[in-house]
């Protein structure tokens, strides 16, 4: 435990140092995190390839073992850097630290990063992000928030996934939306289809807000 | 004790933040520290003006009342900002990070924060600097360093300032060598008068080398 506590406190103090570097480059970054299968890639991809112009956006994606997500961004031609972390089940603000120096960030407005598809580990790990965003579908259930406490209040942003197959899978939505609400009560909650596209142009509002924020936060940037 | 700890813990991570937003922009930050007395401003005056365009400096200077200090170095075009800590005998990362805010970053190499004169509070105040430079002078006595070992043992580069007027005072170069040496086994050790400026070209090597390794440091400099 005390081990434990050891490695929290040098994460928090790398993460803070993320902080203040994507503060001085005037970013907003975004941490990015589901269970494995709620479609974090698939959202992650449609927002970078529809944000276009609008704001330009990074990818750091981590991964246990393979690189393809980070193959299907740069398809898109989204600076994107691969983070595989073998055995461990969470990003670290040090491995962000090391990736970020592989993307030219002067000319983007938003780092995604893609968290291990985990919703336990990389709870308590702060990687120096301003947004928590946390993913669930509409097959997972609706008691995830209920299972998943810390990482749900901890997040700003709750997307609900696969909304176009709400009905199919009989996804009971007041319920679902209830247990969001209890764990996370100040969170933006938004209902989205990655696939179809539904719902995506509030997150994409969202975003610009955001980054005005940032910038206007941040004077002494480039 | 626990609260101390907790300002502490908290000091630091505003540090590590600093010192992301320092990287980012590239600079090289020195945290400058002395008694009352051992000539830090004039010190500080003296190298952002030999330095001109060799490599350009901004200043944040700590004082406890006054802004004198700050007055001065504006005189010299170089673009300072002033904290009055009021009763707070050190600078806080926080108060750097506000102070920053002031100075137009971008253009400068290097960064000088002249902290409160004093060799015992700073010591514990981490603020996010690259270097911490402490400064004596010939008439404070040789025993200084073995009087605030804390100081002198996480200070990079240790001045000797005033050696203009060593012999006059009596100054015991061999013993205070071997109490910096002690005390601060790593440091670089610097003999000048910021008077005459003898001794200071070797301090600006030292700094441009300092910015250049810093540089080479920074892949994704603006």
């Amino acid at each position: 435990m005390a081990l434990h506590q050891a490695i929290l406190a040098k994460n928090d103090r790398l993460a803070e140092r993320n902080r203040g570097y994507f503060k001085a480059k005037g970013l907003l970054v975004l941490n990015v995190l589901s269970s494995p299968g709620s479609g974090k890639t698939a959202f992650i991809e449609r927002t970078v390839a529809d944000l276009g112009d609008r704001l330009r956006a990074g990818v750091i994606a981590g991964d246990l073992e393979t690189d393809n997500d980070a193959k299907r961004l740069r398809e898109h031609g989204i600076p994107t850097v691969q983070i595989t972390t073998g055995n461990v089940c969470h990003l670290e603000a040090e491995m962000v630290a090391r990736a970020m120096e592989k993307i030219p960030l002067d000319g983007l407005d938003v780092l995604v990063i893609e968290n291990v598809g985990n919703l336990v580990c990389p709870a308590s790990y702060d990687l120096g992000e301003d947004l928590r965003v946390v993913l669930l579908s509409v097959t997972e259930g609706e008691d995830k928030p209920l299972k998943y406490p810390v990482m749900f209040r901890t997040a700003q942003v709750v997307v609900v996934n696969k909304m176009d197959i709400a009905e199919a899978v009989g996804f009971d939505r007041e319920a679902a939306l209830r247990n969001i609400r209890r764990t996370s009560p100040e969170a933006t909650i938004l209902e989205v289809s990655a696939k179809t596209g539904d719902g995506m142009e509030m997150w994409y509002h969202y975003l610009e807000h955001a980054v005005r924020h940032k910038r206007s936060a941040s004077t002494n940037r480039p």
